[in-house]
């Protein structure tokens, strides 16, 4: 069950563990967009990126039991790397399922932290048919990247801190991919202020959750291209959508240029990192008409030298 | 006066209108160097450089009549921001005298706050007479960018801020051009915690106070060539010379690379953006054996997509 009394018992499991991140501001981004505006760094979270609040929570409410024989994950981005290193700090062991292609760096971060990688054919395999046939054969516990209650909760702790430091906002901007950040920020929201408009965010080719909340149900779109890739979903989560169906006021959508250019001026004008993904609420508020006290959550800035190089030139 | 009632009548000044910027750490970052690592980051600062902290507190003080007629300063870099933001903020004009090489960027940013900027030839024209004459000529104070009480005084809230904060430091890493800021740190810490060994950093080829704390007297060398042109002086500053002379303990050398490094470090793991020069004290650490609980000054954040991905290249 996925309620305020939920988020705030993740609060207390992560607090001393995950990092309470800064709110950022700044004169020349409210003077150019012409609201005042508070970013969520999360960027700066353990990992660089807000998975690590949803996956320590999840790794937190384990039996003894569970605990002792381990947990597995399927990702290729942030998750992996939350979920590596909650395991470590929870003294349990994770399998980490990944593709093939992930970039070595990527791999090794997620061994860094005393994870087994497997990888697998990205084109031939089903990730969540070999991520369950894993947990079943060595008997591990699943923790899904964003479709369960307690990662969802963990999520929602990015909200909360944020509505604590500034109090009632007027929007709240949120990227959305599986829906798992938005449904915790949604439900922590509408809770304390009821009145702030929540609104998601997504890459223009992966709107699948726009084009769900359109319909009434869950729509399943064509593999996505953005350089957004940690909200490249084909379909919403089951849980998260029921939330978000729920909560989310509208949802904006922004292209890879207005990506590109939100990443370059948290670059140049807020001296923050940010990866595309990172970067579309940043997007969507300077290409957008807000007004207000509009909230923003920047939701990682796991990128290379190279990578960023090659997405500016 | 340089002492730490200055540096404290400063932090009073600046209060609410400069930025308290954080104090970041890192897990990785201390594991690499065994350290416990606080890092000062200026490169959030107001204009994105400690520069703001010392201008401000000098325009402070000046009295009604100066005022009343405006300032003037002499700096291709941050200064020259920190100079114009300072006196939109006291209500007074800022003629700022720039080499016409200048990148137009910074030329805009320094007209964006308001300022008259003077261009000249950096290959004929003395700065510091062009600046006299200009500041005779029209009545105006010439703010300078580190020989001056109360620009060091300024400076030394970098110091105070992350003393408050971290207490009792082994080593405080501390950037040196000028040596408006060391001076100014320098004086704090030693007041604070007279046993913080105050270690600064200089490029390689921009060592003019190392050689001048050797030698006992200041020492002029070539213009130096380095990236870090925010640190490229010829000569220290007689005032900070004074006080570094007294107050540091060693200076330490970078070159390039390890700068290169370090910025990449601080993109790709701190999640932060560093110029050059705002990553020399971070390049010392990664480079050095240090151990214990090490202040390090991250001093600005100023650079270009364009610039970066080229010095990264």
């Amino acid at each position: 069950m996925l309620d305020l009394e939920a988020i705030r018992g993740a609060a207390e499991r992560i607090d001393g563990v995950a990092l309470r991140t800064p709110v950022l501001t700044s004169s020349t981004l409210d003077r150019d967009t012409g609201t005042t505006a508070f970013l969520k760094a999360e960027n700066f979270q353990r990992v660089g990126a807000f998975k690590f609040r949803g996956a320590y929570n999840a790794l937190s409410r384990l039996t003894p039991a569970q605990l002792a024989t381990g947990v597995a994950a399927y990702s290729s981005g942030n998750h992996a790397q939350a979920v590596a290193l909650a395991a470590r700090l929870r003294g349990t062991k994770a399998v980490i399922l990944m593709p093939e292609d992930t970039p070595a760096s990527k791999v090794d971060a997620t061994r860094g932290y005393g994870a087994e990688v497997i990888t697998y054919d990205r084109y031939t395999g089903d990730r969540v048919a070999l991520g369950d046939q894993l947990a079943e054969d060595r008997g591990l516990t699943l923790i899904p990247p964003y479709d369960h209650p307690h990662v969802m909760a963990g999520q929602g702790t990015v909200a909360l801190e944020l509505l604590e430091e500034t109090g009632p906002l007027d929007v709240l901007l949120v990227p959305i991919g599986g829906g798992g950040l938005m449904a915790g920020c949604a439900t922590a929201t509408s809770h304390l202020h009821p009145k702030t408009r929540i609104v998601g965010v997504e890459p223009e080719r992966a709107n699948d959750t726009q084009l769900s909340l359109r319909s009434g149900e869950r729509v399943r779109i064509p593999v996505p291209r953005t350089i957004a890739d940690g909200q490249a979903t084909e379909i919403p989560g089951e849980l998260t959508f029921a939330v978000n169906q729920r909560l989310v006021d509208d949802v904006v959508l922004v292209g890879d240029d207005e990506i590109r250019a939100a990443m370059r001026f948290a670059f140049e004008r807020l001296k923050v990192v940010l990866e595309p993904s990172g970067a579309t609420s940043l997007a969507a508020l300077l290409g957008g008409t807000l007004s207000g006290r509009v909230g923003v959550v920047l939701s990682g800035g796991n990128i290379s030298v190279e990578r960023f190089r090659d997405l500016l030139a």
